[in-house]
């Protein structure tokens, strides 16, 4: 199988971080997309994905499968451990909701701000921009951080006991509130120690 | 287990077609929630849902399920036909896939037109509103329509051969887009017969 990848965006690296996870690197075959050359908004691109967005999962059966947690649940349904998206249906609610909660309230909210209220790819490429909306974004974003930190106040990551996917989209999220240059406040010690925990996990020190 | 619901709500409206789809319907008690009273901003369904939003599922050991697509994953893995959200992990990854791109391009842009450009849910609850961003996500709904009906040229359910919970997502997509009196383009020839189609099931004419 293909991953359509970019070194340095978030949701390349959630992907990325999967698949050392379930120990298939060796099985995918990674190719770079020229973003900054627009080569993810040619006619071929789109056809693999509508959206025109990175990453992208090619089968070998030529099935283009997008969106992180689809991709995810794509690589866990393969087998071995750890499981990423649940084993009961209890657990696969509990990280779905989560899950949700982490796109929504951190990653799409930061996503926002990024092409909104910052100069984000470009003038080329930002062809609009709601300022207003990109700050309160900002806000939703840091007031996202506030609550992954207190659902760790209780657990040692964000779906429970286990490491999931969800911990993988909220890593990811941090790695762009920095490239976005947002602090994590100091008082969100849950979040930190969380984040260093997940930091050394093989498949997120090579990502 | 328990459901906080609201009739007349496209996401309460979501998990009841569920509840109908896998046969349940007898399992559940269904609790309404007096939206228009504000009893979904009191800390005691605020602990039950951070969001502060119906519908929830709640479990008989008192485990609370948020996040339309989590809770028919909970649903879903009590077994019974039909399958809402895939058997294989192929199957999976393209509803998950579609099940998010009806939520973001759909449901989710319709909702924000519905609380920005729109009295939405009223001058008390509606605090903050962006006219500007609520008018271009009404744009980015309609896209979202016709890529839909673009999908469903090839296919009779928006996942594939078979019905699944993208196709329920969309339908209260569309009775969204009603209740906002948005029109659904006449070119739209697939969307309009696939929404016959599936109105036509039981579960959701009874939703």
């Amino acid at each position: 199988m293909k991953v359509y990848d970019f070194k340095g965006f978030p949701n390349p690296a959630r992907v990325r971080i999967a698949i050392a996870e379930k120990g298939l690197t060796s099985r995918v075959e990674f190719v770079q997309v020229d973003l900054p050359g627009g080569a993810h908004r040619t006619p071929e691109f789109l056809a693999k994905n509508p959206s025109g967005a990175v990453p992208v999962l090619e089968l070998d059966d030529g099935t283009t499968i997008s969106e992180c947690t689809a991709i995810t649940e794509y690589l866990d349904h393969l087998d071995g451990e750890p499981t990423l998206t649940g084993r009961t249906g209890k657990e696969r609610a509990i990280i779905h909701m989560m899950q949700r909660r982490t796109e929504v309230e951190l990653m799409d909210a930061l996503g926002t701000y990024f092409h909104h209220a910052t100069p984000g790819l470009g003038e080329k490429i930002e062809l609009y921009q709601n300022r207003e909306w990109g700050e309160r974004s900002l806000k939703r974003g840091i007031a996202g951080l506030h609550y992954l930190n207190q659902v760790l106040s209780g657990q040692p990551y964000l779906a429970g006991d286990s490491f999931s996917m969800v911990d993988i989209t909220a890593f990811a999220g941090l790695s762009l509130a920095d490239f976005l240059k947002i602090e994590v406040p100091e008082t969100l010690t849950n979040l930190k120690d969380w984040r260093a925990r997940v930091g050394a996990r093989p498949s997120v020190a090579a990502a």
